[in-house]
């Protein structure tokens, strides 16, 4: 199915993993290359990309991994494999995708005693296996997400849903549902004004835009109906952590009798409770920038938690691959 | 008093009122030069100064506005003075300072038969007794708020609150209080990050800078004791108009148990409630740019409530220059 670029982001160019550049996307459309798994372990810390991106940049820099391996034996190419995979891991902690990704890999070879090509090619089967899960179970989330929608509703975003929100809006789409959007602009990085905006638009919508500051006005005026946004993690108890203004959200929402859902392939059977979670500390200084240029007087320093938590009261509904479920149900949906 | 840059950020300069250019300060310090009434109004219009400014920008037009006016007879010159005013207040809806300072100034000079000269001299005086008298009761505000913030109390703030924090501030320091400072950068025309943080800067500290979206993570985290802010309207049954976002840092402080203080010289006599105040929309391209740069995709558009409405029960206390008050006392200060 031919998609939004943003559907297609990562991509492999001969020896190399391309990656879409989402920091200045949709102004440039400029693909970072790494020629190694090492530079791909870089471009996810650099933001590069980020959402669903670090998953297929994670397989691909395994399938790098592999074939810097090639020529070991077997022992030391599955050590190698190994330590590409906890380098990939150790980029960024708060999504367990990664993580998910790099497991799916190893699991597929190990043991296997496979080295040279019959490695490469396994890797690489399992990269693109683990790929086409996670792109079946995004348009199964976003049928179960589009139920929830009533034609003609207003949907509030935050930040940048990816492969969730493709897969609501197609499956709203393919229902004959028409949908309305305010997107945040997701500071600092604009995710909501570049890559939601963008990618809404290449989908056939306008989307109205607002900052991060107006949310609670916007749901107290009415401006929407439902709000919706990804999860980065969601705990089994119910807890949603997302790019942070995500608590924000859902306070406002909860305050004017918003619905709020949240979207995630399945709860992370690893994290029992938001303290089981690694919220990134990213640089202060992303804060004082915009888009590259200083946009804060001389002499304050920036803080940049990335991710909030939601605890599961505020959270409407929690939608996974699976289905529909109330927050403190969530992990009976594993 | 020496103060910082914005505590005098409007000026006679010959002929000419120059207002401080608050879209580019810190980076630029440029003075727009206005030699009529008529440009005064394009520049707070057009955003040249915001919070407290407008306040001195329209007792300078209304100088202005008699120079203008010297060489009608008296009733043509009342009328023409009359007719500035009404300029001046059509600018910008929701703040009630300029409303009063034209009516001060038309006031202290109304049907006294003046012309020429000493038409002038009139308007003169009456607008400079207006601006003293707003700094006199911003100062007593600031000691009553400052009553509030124990020594070492750390300091969420939204936007630039301007007189009443310079007041506040200077009142603590007077008080030998330590303060520390959260402040919000306040999309899209980053108050907090520019005019907020380069003036306590200037004041000795070293703010950090968090974006308008992780008011909700701050508050949760501990980050700050206190949220303050000014407020553009303060309506008889205590709502708080200010900037947009105002209301979900009220949200988030009282989810999170955190006092939020809403400062204002008073309530507006004319504001039964919320109801009774016009809110700004401003132009929704405002929120697709960042310091006159396009920072969203093509194909969205903007939307730009610059104010919020907080009702009372969000609200801990409202200071004026009479005290400390309730929000649903606030009416008895008067």
């Amino acid at each position: 199915m031919t998609g939004p670029v943003l559907a297609d982001s990562v991509r492999f160019a001969g020896d190399a993993v391309e990656i879409l550049d989402r920091r200045v996307y949709p102004f440039e459309v400029s693909w970072v290359r790494c020629a190694t798994s090492e530079d791909v372990a870089v471009a996810i810390e650099r933001m590069v990309t980020q959402s669903s991106g670090p998953l297929f940049a994670a397989t691909a820099g395994m399938v790098l991994g592999a074939r810097e391996a090639r020529h070991e034996p077997p022992d030391r190419a599955a050590e190698r494999l190994r330590a590409v995979g906890a380098r990939l891991v150790a980029t960024r902690p708060t999504n367990n995708h990664i993580r998910d990704a790099v497991h799916a890999v190893l699991s597929a070879t190990a043991g296997a005693g496979l080295a040279g090509d019959e490695l490469v090619v396994a890797v690489e089967a399992a990269a693109r296996a683990h790929d086409d899960g996670y792109r079946a179970r995004s348009a199964a989330l976003g049928g179960h997400a589009a139920s929830l929608l009533a034609d003609g509703t207003r949907v509030l975003t935050h930040c940048w849903a990816d492969a969730y929100l493709i897969g609501t809006v197609r499956a709203a789409q393919a229902a004959g549902k028409r949908l309305e959007f305010v997107c945040t602009e997701t500071r600092p990085y604009l995710q909501g004004a570049r890559l939601t905006a963008a990618t809404l638009v290449e989908m056939g919508y306008r989307p109205t835009l607002i900052t991060d500051g107006m949310v609670a006005a916007a749901l107290s005026d009415g401006l929407a109906d439902v709000a919706l946004t990804a999860a980065d993690r969601v705990t089994l108890d119910g807890h949603v952590i997302n790019k942070v203004g995500t608590l924000g959200v859902a306070l406002a929402a909860s305050a004017f009798g918003v619905p709020f859902y949240a979207l995630v392939d399945a709860p992370d059977p690893q994290a029992p409770t938001a303290g089981d979670v690694v919220i990134e500390r990213r640089d202060g200084d992303e804060v004082l920038h915009t888009l590259g240029r200083r946009t804060a007087a001389v002499g304050v320093r920036g803080h940049y938690p990335a991710f909030d938590v939601t605890p599961p009261h505020l959270v409407t509904r929690i939608v996974t691959e699976r289905g529909v479920h109330q927050p403190d149900q969530v992990k009976e949906s594993l």
